[in-house]
């Protein structure tokens, strides 16, 4: 079995669900394989800068977690320009693409299943 | 025509318009086949708890009578541990899934339709 | 390319996030041929009434121009009842559908991609 999961996540305050919705995910997927990823847009791109102190520690840890395990955090390149941040100011791993919204729609036309904490 | 369709809710506060899209929804379908699911997790299996005092009398009924219709409701175990929940205290219908965020992704698979209220 | 794009509202709150969704699609999207619909159920209908003096002007411009780039706005005929709305009280090129819900389901088996934001 192959699973292929987008997450959407446009507000600050659902990080936590939503990185425990993906950490649940892997864990229920087991040893299948899977292509989980995690699309931020709207505010919640600032979460993902690095230099943001007001980040819950536990937060960074667990980016860092589930990114290790194989998931892809994306930011929409729209949000992060209304927000003034570029690729450098962010966590190393995250993958910029020009809409986040079109990233979910392109995924969906994948068959990617589509997951609104 | 076939209607194959998942509502997730993981707000507590959300329950009566979950419930409401559901009723619609049953409504709207009239008497063509339908396979209808609300997926719970996080906070939301809460009200799942039948011993819950809290929880609205006018909830109940319309849990009941939906599911009478023939919706289906499920529960995240990952949620209802976290908030120490077994199966004997939820209401009598409810099903429990390991995972609801596995749920989601494999009724999609399935050609379910998600809808997030 | 060919993209078929469904935004589903419910609160009155995410119009602007919704419409800033829609407008940064149909921008990245370019020249692709695409049919993007917003579905507005729940309270989220009482935006598209035009007599409604405290809807933001922008909202009304920004409504106005992505209808006019064939962005497609509706609403639920439930959610209108509700609120005592009928078509004459509406924007003008708000399409109505008996049941927002139903709609949701309906495109998204003709293959349309979900987005709540």
């Amino acid at each position: 079995m192959e699973y292929k999961v987008i997450f959407h996540i446009d507000e600050l305050n659902k990080w936590s669900l939503v990185l425990k919705n993906a950490s649940n995910l892997l864990e229920a997927i087991g040893n299948n394989k899977s292509y989980i990823e995690v699309v931020a847009n709207s505010e919640a791109v600032k979460t993902y800068n690095s230099f943001n102190k007001e980040t819950d520690l536990n937060l960074v840890n667990f980016f860092n977690e589930l990114n290790n395990k194989g998931i892809k955090f994306v930011a929409c390149n729209n949000a992060l320009k209304t927000f003034n941040l570029r690729q450098e100011d962010l966590i190393d791993f995250v993958y910029i693409v020009p809409a986040g919204v079109l990233e979910l729609v392109k995924k969906q036309m994948e068959g990617y299943a589509y997951i609104k904490p």
